[in-house]
C-alpha cells in the first residue's frame, strides 16, 4: 500500500550542475541547479531549469549560452556556496576560489578546476511555472585528463555528487550494480 | 588542461526513471528513460525526453498523462528490461513481473512493485531533436512505507539507482557528503 505524499518536486538522483554564464558587463557569474538533466541525444542537448528571479536568468537569455559543471564530491562546499547567494552584487568565482575560463566555442564561461564541462548554446526556452526550462545543444564536453580511462569517463574518478531534493542532502555515487541494455535480458 | 571531447549527452548523474502510459487499447505500457528530472517546483513538475519512435511516446501524446517510477537497486534487471524492448508488441508488465496500478488521479498505470511514483499530467512538449521533451505536472507523489522515515523518503532505503550515459552503467548512491544550503556556506 502506498502511502499519497501530496504534489511535490521530489524524484532521485537530483544532479549538481553549475551553471557558467556572462552578465551585460561581461562579469563571469555561476549559479548552482538541480533541476537539469540531458534532454536529447542528437543533437546532444541539456534542459536546465531556473527561476525568472535569478541572476543567471537574465544571463542566459541574453547571451543565449551557458556551461554546465560537473563539480567532484571534492568541491561540494564551492558547489553549494555557489547556489546560496546571487550573483547580483558578488563575484562568485572569487569568493569560492574558482577560475573563470572563457570558453572559445560559447559565449558563457566554464569553471576551471571542476572535472568536467560542457559548453552550450541556449536553442528553446519554456516557461513551465515559477521556473523556466532553458535547452541547450551541447557544443563540446571538456574532461580533465585526470578523469578520463582510454578516454572515456571514469565515474570514480570523477565522483560527481548526488542530490536528494526533499533532505536537502548531497551523496556521492555507490557501488556498481550493473551493465545497462544488459543485465534486464535474462528475463 | 581540459580535454575536448566533442559533443555528446554525458551528464552525470543520470536517473533510472520507468514512464508507465496507457496506450490505445488501454493497455499499461512501461518504458525506462534517462533524460529526464524535475524542472520545476511550483507546480511541480517532471520533464522527460523520449524519442518519436517509441510506443510510449503515441502513449503520451494521446493520453496526456504518464506516471514516473523508480525502482529501487534491487529491482534493477526489470528497470533495465523495461528499457530493452518495444511495448508494441510485448506485455512488458506481465514479461517483467510487474503489476499495473490504476491511478485514480492521471490517465496512467503505476507500478505496484516500485517504492516511488510520480503521477503526471503532460502540460507541455517540446521537440528538440530525436527526442520531444515532454513536461508533466506532479499531481501527486506516492511511496511506499517502507521507504520512508518519519513521513519523508530515507534515501538509504528507496536505494534509487544512478545511470552513467557513457559506459551504460548502474551505479547506487553512496556515502553522505553533507548538507545541502548549508556546507558551502564556510567560504
Amino acid at each position: 500500500m502506498k502511502k499519497s505524499l501530496g504534489p511535490k518536486p521530489i524524484a532521485y538522483p537530483a544532479p549538481v550542475f553549475v551553471i557558467g554564464t556572462y552578465d551585460f558587463e561581461d562579469k563571469p557569474n555561476i549559479m548552482t541547479v538541480a533541476w537539469a538533466g540531458i534532454c536529447c541525444s542528437r543533437p546532444p542537448c541539456m534542459a536546465v531549469s531556473i527561476r525568472e528571479a535569478t541572476y543567471s536568468y537574465g544571463n542566459i537569455n541574453r547571451t543565449k549560452a551557458f556551461t554546465v559543471n560537473i563539480p567532484s564530491s571534492s568541491q561540494v562546499k564551492e558547489a553549494d556556496y555557489a547556489g546560496t547567494v546571487s550573483g547580483k552584487n558578488i563575484d562568485k568565482f572569487e569568493a569560492a576560489g574558482l577560475t573563470p575560463v572563457r570558453s572559445e566555442i560559447v559565449n558563457a564561461p566554464y569553471v576551471g578546476e571542476f572535472p568536467l564541462v560542457l559548453e552550450c548554446e541556449c536553442t528553446h526556452s519554456l516557461i513551465v511555472g515559477l521556473h523556466t526550462l532553458f535547452v541547450g545543444e551541447i557544443k563540446d564536453v571538456k574532461a580533465d585528463e585526470s578523469i578520463l580511462d582510454q578516454g572515456k569517463i571514469d565515474l570514480a574518478k570523477l565522483s560527481p555528487l548526488v542530490f536528494a531534493p526533499e533532505l536537502r542532502q548531497y551523496f556521492e555515487v555507490g557501488r556498481f550494480v550493473g551493465k545497462a541494455f544488459s543485465i534486464g535480458k535474462s528475463l
